[in-house]
């Protein structure tokens, strides 16, 4: 029987990105049909002691395998590339993004051993066609190159998903986003926006990447020693602009930094990063020039421990700052990081160095629109159905209040959770229930679930007890005395008596199970954690964890 | 021999508060005298899991307790009085403060059971004695009552705290900081200006408390149904403020939250807050009331887990918020707690709520004076040397290079750390060496020393595996199977595997040390951590703490 044209379908089902800053990903499904839009991964935050990365549940994929048909990647950051290692090692399709973001997919594939995967590069303008789905890419204004915008025809009418973007209307490259093909598409019909609400609770428009080339030239005007400029390594167009700055200003350039090196070398064959070969340098050969003539750009803006800027202001690094030196911060914490970019610059100036931050200095612009960039979007774009993505909670809410105020109804508005499904059809658009979803904790190369998580938040609030209790295999009879290992509650050269103490109060639980017989064993162990929780909790009036270990020996008259 | 002349000396030593935002704590030493500024406490970082509360290492002062005379308390904040108990358990000296401050102080000494203590309260403009120090208590403004400024006049001169401060000339209660008796001071001659660096990084002016009452005025007057605001319970300015408009709009007021309720009373009882009996609802009379007539006043400003913000936000109090609700988070993010703030506004956001915090409205003002008013504050004081304190080093060197900038002289300015010791004679100032200082970290009721946290690090972040070694005591010979048990570090149910082959990489390591005879027992722990490390880092590419017990038994044959 043919399907009936009423039935048509297209699903949008966000698998991350949605109700959390990180692990972008979104798939598209109709028919036949499944397409995904980024695949990012996201760092792990206080709440996940251990852990390397979170990665979105593919579950959903993996029972769809069969429609996969590609991914479509709007830009090359951690948030919208990192979990493509992960899912390509499962997925066997092609992978479709512009020249910079592939060259970083492709070092991504590499380092995690994952090969034989078809990447493809596309330029803004060109169109693919997966399945039913016809995409194309439309260029954007990001804090990397290469961003783009995706308007993807479905059956029912044009899906546009903005990708991460602000509208620089001056960027470094000359090349704005193409507002004009977006408004092509609004003007045409768009069917539902998904737009990026990272900086929705912010007013007005986020400053032009140029704006900020002032404070440079100021810095490195003033500057007596060497200047070192921390940044993302991916913000290509930062890099460009301190480059300027810095020959102007009669300086060599040292990248320093693995990825830092990396994007270097990408952006540059790729044309993105224009810099003359003699004016950038080795940094064994930085001692080489006097420090008025050194310029070192580094990674470490997060305050993170093994990034150049770290090791640099904790002297395990070649550069090692101090007095005299003009430390450039450029960029600003994202959530999380705030204490550890305060710790890095307390240690530079404790070093005496002169650093320069965005508390005290026009040193940084984000790559992400504010309220009235994300007005223009909607205006321009006029979707009968809208999506905030690319945020928390709050953020959504936010901007599903601005689309409101934009005109868009109340009905047509979706804020949505992962996992959430949204089914288009002839009718309309509906929630049409939900898919499985969440956070895949990576550590090491091992998936940690979420009672070990629990394990180790324990662990780490209140240490532990290991109780070693050995009786007679026969009798149930204590043959030994109890040992007591703590690690990580109190500290143990001090806590002999204390350990004492909780060995005694065992005794009578143990007598008592001895008399009850063998098989009452399998409860020793409750009953062990239970006397000495209360033991613990009356004594120090803290609750570490209790492991009790019983050990079945012989007695020997 | 008399003491010539020339060798008075006046120490000053900090034992807290410098490089650091929290437990400040100030030691003024001359001849037989000591006397203490503030006595705080610090709330643990992430580096220290499980810990409550952090206070001063107060060694120096136990080893001069016959000199101690008193403790000058300059406000009722947690961190100038958390530390208290602690002190006055060991030191029965006097400690005066403005009423506020001593309320609270009683209040805190009352839960913790130390009692018998003297107490004294002052008043701004009054003078204490103390051994040869004389201290003269002046008005500031903050956003606490009873905040003072302390002019302490030594033998070779006049020391002045400032407190923490900033200069509101139209402040709620009409009394603004005594800028005039500061003047007096710095005509006659300061030798030394200590002053808060909180706000060192801002430029202008703080805004006036009295500057953010239009903002409550425009969410009472659109708000629909309930409106609940949160705060620091001590901001009892930003209490009245509330009050004062929810008044104005006709609704009840319920205080939610012992802390709140307990600080409402004591604000009450000496004229700080003045709201009548009639608006002052129980939180379990509030259902009496339509929505559109109540405001409930709460803590929770900081996502702390137990407030009352967060428990009303997590359907855990008797006021559950929902749709219709108006929410008003009247704070700013204390550096650290971001990340819980941001979750309890997702949360809120999620139940419907309206919510309004510092991001989207000009719903808080800081305690703590900006640039301009801190160079007011060098600028009427004319300190001979001057010292930075309540900050961190980025604070203290931003706000030393203001110093110079108003003509402190270089060699006059001291950024110091905590323990240092600047001496004061007739011939200047000089550092002269350090004294013990540091961080004593409180959990529950025991002080945890750096090994205990070092531990807990390593437990939080990798888990930890106990190995159980049984081998006979005779011979050293394994006589029952290893048994592994892991917590934190991968999930059981789906390790044994793992774990099994853990077991059997231990095998030829037992086997070795039986043929190696008794004497090598102590060794064994050793070899069985490595291996099992090694082991570990090449199948999990993780290292969690290992624990080795080796229990002695006899074989039975």
């Amino acid at each position: 029987m043919r399907k009936r044209k009423s039935e048509l379908k297209v699903k949008l089902i966000p698998l991350g990105g949605l109700g959390e800053i990180g692990k972008n990903m979104t798939l598209l499904e109709c028919g036949e049909d499944i397409i995904v839009i980024d695949c990012g991964l996201a760092f792990p935050d206080d709440e996940m002691p251990g852990i390397d990365v979170v990665i979105p549940d593919m579950t959903y994929l993996k029972e769809n395998r069969d429609k996969l048909k590609g991914f479509l990647i709007t830009h090359g950051h951690e948030d919208h590339i990192g979990a493509l290692p992960y899912a390509l090692r499962d997925f066997d399709v092609p992978v479709y993004g512009t020249d910079l973001t592939v060259a970083l997919i492709e070092h991504k594939l590499q380092e995690m051993h994952v090969s034989n995967r078809t990447l493809t590069v596309v330029k803004p303008g060109d169109k693919v066609s997966l399945g039913c789905f016809e995409a194309e890419f439309i260029k954007t204004s990001h804090s990397i190159p290469g961003a783009v915008a995706l308007a993807i025809t479905t059956p029912l009418g044009v899906i546009l998903h903005t990708g991460d973007f602000k509208i620089d209307l001056t960027p470094l490259d000359g090349q704005p986003i193409d507002i004009n093909r977006l408004a092509y598409y609004g003007s045409k019909g768009v069917l539902c926006l998904l737009s990026d609400s990272t900086n929705v609770e912010r007013s007005g428009n986020t400053q032009s990447e140029k704006e900020i080339g002032k404070t440079f030239e100021h810095y490195f005007d003033i500057a007596s020693g060497r200047v070192i400029v921390a940044s993302f390594a991916s913000n290509v167009y930062r890099l460009q602009q301190v480059s300027d700055v810095a020959i102007a200003h009669d300086r060599v350039i040292c990248f320093a930094g693995r990825s830092m090196e990396q994007i270097v070398a990408y952006s540059r064959n790729l044309g993105y990063l224009n810099i003359p070969d003699d004016r950038i340098v080795k940094v064994d050969d930085v001692k080489k020039y006097r420090d008025e003539k050194v310029c070192i750009i580094t990674t470490g803006s997060q305050g993170e421990p093994m990034s150049g800027l770290y090791r640099m202001a904790n002297a395990s690094h070649k550069v090692n700052i101090g007095a005299g030196d003009t430390v450039i911060i450029s960029a600003s914490a994202i959530p999380g990081n705030e204490k550890g970019v305060s710790k890095v610059i307390d240690g530079l100036f404790e070093k005496g160095a002169y650093v320069v931050y965005d508390r005290n200095a026009d040193v940084h612009v984000s790559g992400h629109a504010c309220r009235e960039e994300l007005k223009l979007m909607l205006h321009i774009t006029k979707p009968k159905y809208f999506i905030p993505v690319h945020g928390e909670t709050r953020h959504l809410m936010t901007h599903a209040r601005l689309g409101l105020n934009m005109g868009v109804p109340e009905e047509n508005v979706f804020v949505l959770d992962i996992g959430d499904v949204v089914s288009f059809s002839k009718k309309g658009a509906a929630r049409a229930g939900e898919v499985p979803s969440g956070s895949v904790m990576v550590d090491g190369s091992t998936n940690i679930q979420d009672a070990v998580i629990q394990d180790r938040k324990q662990l780490s609030g209140e240490g532990l007890v290991v109780a070693v209790i050995t009786i007679d295999k026969h009798t149930g009879k204590q043959i030994a005395p109890v040992e007591m290992i703590s690690r990580g509650f109190v500290y143990m050269k001090e806590a002999d008596e204390l350990m004492q103490g909780a060995a005694q109060a065992l005794s009578p639980e143990i007598a008592r199970f001895a008399k009850e017989g063998k098989e009452n064993y399998s409860n020793i162990k409750t009953a062990v954690k239970s006397r000495l929780r209360s033991f613990f909790k009356s004594n120090t009036k803290r609750l570490p964890m209790i492991i009790p270990i019983v050990i079945e020996g012989e007695q020997n008259d």
